[in-house]
């Protein structure tokens, strides 16, 4: 059997009448999970996949999954997908891109007529991106048991609306059981949200895994006082402690590289004003690294220089742990696959672990799992000026059905 | 002559009464610059004067004048007092000692029957503390030309309402010109706003002047990417650049120790978000110290050093000179009458610049002028928190009227 080529102007095009369901300015895409404009592109998805033949249905948490039957029904299916909700200013191939390079792949097979032995499944999760409803990678996340039905239902936005009502609203609440099914393995194309690819000229990430992440939550508390009137010495400023603080991260997460990194992203001063010395910082860390123990020893290690630096300057520290998760590796056999096949292909690949987290790294607690990255300009993501070229797109559509059709048989 | 006694206890029930108008949680006050409350003080201090004999007139700024008959015409008056605006979480004492010791020491002279050869005039002054108009010290400010009267009466606050008709609406635009009038000099009590009285054992503090201040605003630039996907050495992180900066601010200020002192209050950081690497911070420096050279050279080498970490780091740096103010020395003579007055009354004395400014830093350009200072509780002020004894309130008092009446004759 020899593996078709992907249509990568159908692809494109696709691409592009996705991208104006939620258009936002400047080429950017708002498409809130559950909102009117995630009913839409559902509705879309749903009637292309109708077109090529494909059975739709949905699980409870309106994860949407379209069946292509295989020619051996005791062979559990082949998986493949990613999200079509973006961020408030996202751009138009977050998410997307996985979603309708695998329709593409279906429409491809379709047309050279092949049938694979297990079936194959492209999937929609819901809520990626988890701005409107908190945890992101909600309905994988669900799937692969992670989070239990109940509490993702109950999720609220901003405004109080719950998972579970904007489900039924928008009609996307199914009737079946979430996860709990035998799958054969998961495969996902994603833009790789960083520089790397671009930089190094290769079109294809073969993704070994997901950095696991680390945050730490950070409170310092000094005195407010009077900034023309307190002498240097007299003074507790948490903005100076701080200050010491960013800098240990920034010599952590430099020590890290090129496996990990470290971040202070949020950070809050209290009173912020001209005249007043600050009397409170609040800030968070954020490290990734793929291995469980690095992890460790950094936020220890960040932990006592963060102690040593608010002694020193007679400062008060608040430090919690936050929202983290483990490194998750994917599954050998499958990252040989995309490793194959781009390079029967002849594409310029490069091995490298995935920093953010997607859904292949929740479906990868319950079955084998693999991701394909393709470059994004200047590696900007979660903005209108999201970009690829329609050759990465068509690139990595390509790897991702000789993946999956040899994964499939 | 033998200079009598103020009535401590007469003075700290009008501080108490006082409070009472917009007195706010905790023992705090809120007396906003031109506020109905603002007005009802006005009209509680007029009465007081009134109640003693003396004349009450107001210029068309809303500068409060209420005088005191000398025995020789010829002579320009002797001013004394501060301001009765507060802070919107301001305490008790903050410029209401100042006018209500001014209040005291003229009731005092009348209880004893003293009559100065140069008039006495008690002053409250408009808006000294600038947070619902600005700039700060605005009446004083006019007063001593250094603001012209038209674009004084167009300040506006944040709901656009002007000083001009707020000043109408509570009744207190006088039909007086605004300064340009010969006055003999001008003494002002306040609370120290800083902990070195206090800490020193000190009951009253001799002015020497008032510190100079520069301001730098600065913005740094780098790029806001995903925190998750950037390894460290492609990162333009503008935190960690203005951390660095917040420190060469800390080692300046303390280089200038004791005379000086720097400080960033102000810092803000965009998008501040717990995932992304900061792409802009924008902060403040309040550079203090009694010397313009100083303050200059401090100016230049914290460019200087900003440049540098700015370059180092592959970030955008924008510095613009805030709004700042010359060094002002006190009256030698008017400053000598204070440091002999506490003499006098043996009361524990200390020679220390006011770092904040004040209505007299003002009055200083035009006529000469003196401070006194007295402790407040650990230096807290602005703050429901602010507090001294009617001991220390009572001293301060009495200081003021020893130089006052050393001064008018």
């Amino acid at each position: 059997m020899t593996a078709p080529l992907v249509d990568g102007r159908r692809l494109w095009a696709s691409l592009m009448e996705m991208a104006e369901i939620g258009a936002a300015g400047e080429g950017g895409v708002c498409r809130p999970a559950l909102s009117d404009d995630d009913r839409r592109a559902r509705e879309r998805l749903i009637a292309w996949c109708r077109d090529i033949g494909l059975e739709v249905t949905l699980d409870r948490i309106g994860n949407l999954f379209a069946w292509r039957k295989g020619r051996d029904p005791a062979r559990a299916p082949v998986l493949l997908g990613s999200h079509l909700d973006s961020q408030p200013t996202g751009g138009r191939f977050d998410g997307a891109l996985g979603v309708l390079a695998g329709l593409e792949v279906l429409r491809a097979l379709a047309a050279a007529g092949i049938e694979t032995a297990a079936p194959l499944v492209l999937a929609n999760w819901t809520n990626e991106e988890g701005w409107r409803f908190q945890p992101a990678m909600l309905g994988a996340a669900v799937f692969a048991g992670l989070v239990p039905l109940d509490s993702a239902l109950a999720a609220a936005d901003a405004e109080g609306r719950t998972v579970g009502s904007e489900l039924a609203r928008i009609g996307q609440a199914g009737p079946d059981p979430v996860g709990g099914r035998a799958i054969d393995s998961y495969f996902e194309l994603h833009i790789e949200q960083g520089p790397v690819l671009e930089e190094e000229g290769a079109v294809v990430g073969v993704v070994s895994g997901a950095l696991g992440r680390r945050r730490i939550e950070v409170g310092v508390a000094g005195e407010a006082t009077h900034a023309a009137t307190f002498p240097m010495p007299r003074r507790r400023d948490a903005l100076v402690g701080a200050a010491r603080m960013v800098e240990a991260v920034w010599r952590e997460g430099t020590a890290l590289h090129p496996a990990g990194r470290a971040t202070v992203g949020l950070f809050e001063v209290a009173p912020s004003s001209r005249n007043v010395v600050p009397g409170r910082v609040r800030f968070v860390v954020d490290i990734r690294h793929p291995d469980e123990a690095a992890l460790a020893r950094a936020e220890a290690e960040l932990g006592r220089e963060f102690r040593e630096i608010a002694e020193g300057l007679g400062l008060g520290l608040d430090i919690a742990p936050g929202n983290g998760y483990p490194p998750v590796p994917f599954d050998p056999a499958c990252v040989a696959l995309v490793r194959e096949a781009a390079r029967a292909l002849g594409l310029p690949a490069r091995e490298l672990p995935s920093g953010a987290g997607h859904d292949a790294v929740q479906i990868a607690r319950v079955a084998p799992a693999a991701m394909i990255f393709v470059p994004c300009r200047r590696g900007v993501s979660h903005s209108p000026e999201e970009a690829i070229t329609p050759d990465w797109a068509e690139a990595g559509a390509n790897v991702l059905l000789r993946a999956v059709l040899a994964r499939a048989g």
